[in-house]
């Protein structure tokens, strides 16, 4: 009999795929089954033993997983599937729309107070690890300044809009944070920044035959919603260029309070992330916090909740015994 | 009636008065009294308002407080009054002699279990708040190396081993990360360093009249348990620029996880501190997790605790429904 946490992941894109890959560095899990709308012919899993289910057939495995990681997006996956799914199974999701947290978390928290499983949402790093240390941050130094900055990174959302602009063939775009508003804060200074000051906007264009670069360039600078108000830098290099350089999916970013205790001693706090992956990172803390959810079911928990519910030490494989001597 | 947590602080060296200082920027929390060995005639508090008692008093106080902050020093204090004021109070600690954490916990988890009270031991920044980063960094990224490298910082018991050595009037010692290993870390590599590796040590020493400062600063570098395998620079100074410029109490560090996902994507973790007041820094920290021991007692837990049980959001004096809308 085994005795592993019985994983199963429902939606199977980068997220996904990312969270196969970290469960294979997880010696107590185990992973079930991917659910799929597209069924078993549309989903090409990394290891070609795993079982691969229409997601419409996924109650009949009620008895067979104990979390469930949820992979699909939140503009309409998820917002639908979380509460759905939590009726059943434990669940972790990354639901990553700010401004629509409150009403998700409501949402998921009615079915799982009925079916006394726990639904975990917006687990990733931001909304996640990022959210964490928000919150510590401002717990040890309420007097103080948070500051969010994001990037070295590829914005998906961003690299679109370039893509729809006439007269671009390809396109990417990357968030850069300030180094000058960087250093301010790390040295205790408490700036007024907004987004537009925290970062700079770099974009890497392929231009179609025959365009006038200096004029599509203005045209991306001053795009509303997207670009207008920051410094932006546009590029145009080759579609080999573009193919041999920019096909990763880096991203990171920092969070730093500037606080001050006593008579005006400063203290800075940092968090920071350096990601190769973005997918492959979000999926390594959906795959933690499926652990903590496991612990947490143990202790006779339900509801929905947050990382800001979730002890430290249930994140870890180890016994406390163990984080305690080895790791305090 | 008031609704504050009511707070007792145990010794009144640096740390209790970076605790008194911490208490002002909280507005949920009220502080009762100070208790210490010198009693009222023995102790200058910050505020002249706040009553201050001896510390075999204590006893009489059980209703009146709900934790108490246990400020005195790991090697003799600690030891002895985190158990045995466990029996009357919920306690937190800072008690950082890493190798005896396991004893400690044992003897503070013998006494709470019985008295029903929380004893939560090991808070500050190391033991503490980079303990709790280096398991969130284990669990999140299981595959990989974690770094710890202290500074700049004031070493106290360096500068006191200096201070010791013949032909030496005044000292002080700085542990600095060396940047190089730093910088190897941050690229995403997972380099052998020993803790000689990671750290330079920097001394400043006011020599007395008439010492050959050549085989005085020799003697530094060789000493065993201290100096000896470091990169060690020392540096002559007189005492007028020993008060100026060397009287601050600074200290900091970094934790970075330096793991792989997938195919060998690198993904770095980092969490660091710039703390213009070392014992502030601390102060702080322990009177977030007087808040987090105060919750975990309302919801009837009880025994010894380190931060690995504390979830993030009962650090928090605002609400879960408030860090979901404007943290996440």
């Amino acid at each position: 009999m085994s005795s592993k946490i019985r994983i199963g992941i429902v939606g199977y894109g980068n997220l996904g795929r990312g969270v196969e890959a970290s469960l294979q560095q997880q010696a107590d899990m185990e992973l079930v089954g991917i659910f799929s709308r597209r069924g078993p012919a549309g989903v090409e899993a990394l290891n070609p033993d795993v079982p691969v289910h229409l997601l419409t057939d996924i109650e009949s495995f009620e008895d067979h997983m104990d979390v469930l990681l949820l992979c699909g997006g939140s503009a309409t996956d998820l917002p639908e599937q979380t509460p759905a799914l939590t009726r059943h199974f434990h669940t972790v999701d990354s639901f990553d729309n700010h401004a629509e947290i409150p009403q998700h978390f409501a949402r998921v928290d009615e079915v799982a107070q009925k079916s006394q499983k726990i639904g975990l949402i917006s687990v990733g790093w931001d909304p996640g690890l990022f959210s964490l240390n928000r919150v510590l941050a401002d717990a040890v130094l309420p007097q103080g300044e948070t500051y969010t900055f994001w990037g070295k990174g590829l914005s998906q959302g961003h690299s679109d809009a370039v893509r729809r602009v006439e007269g671009v063939a390809a396109a990417v775009q990357y968030t850069i944070p300030s180094q000058e508003a960087m250093s301010l804060v790390r040295q205790g200074e408490q700036p007024d920044l907004s987004a537009f000051d925290r970062h700079v906007r770099v974009v890497y264009v392929v231009p179609e035959d025959g365009v006038d670069k200096e004029s599509l360039a203005t045209t991306i600078q001053e795009m509303p919603n997207y670009f207008e108000g920051y410094e932006t830098h546009v590029y145009f290099i080759d579609q080999g260029t573009m193919d041999r350089d920019h096909q990763a999916m880096p991203h990171g970013g920092l969070v730093i309070r500037s606080g001050e205790t006593g008579e005006g001693n400063p203290q800075v706090m940092e968090f920071g992330l350096t990601l190769g992956s973005n997918p492959e990172f979000t999926a390594s803390a959906l795959v933690a916090y499926a652990r903590g959810v496991y612990r947490m079911a143990q202790m006779g928990d339900y509801g929905a909740k947050t990382l800001y519910d979730v002890a430290p030490g249930w994140l870890s494989p180890r016994s406390m015994e163990e984080l305690r001597r080895d790791f305090l």
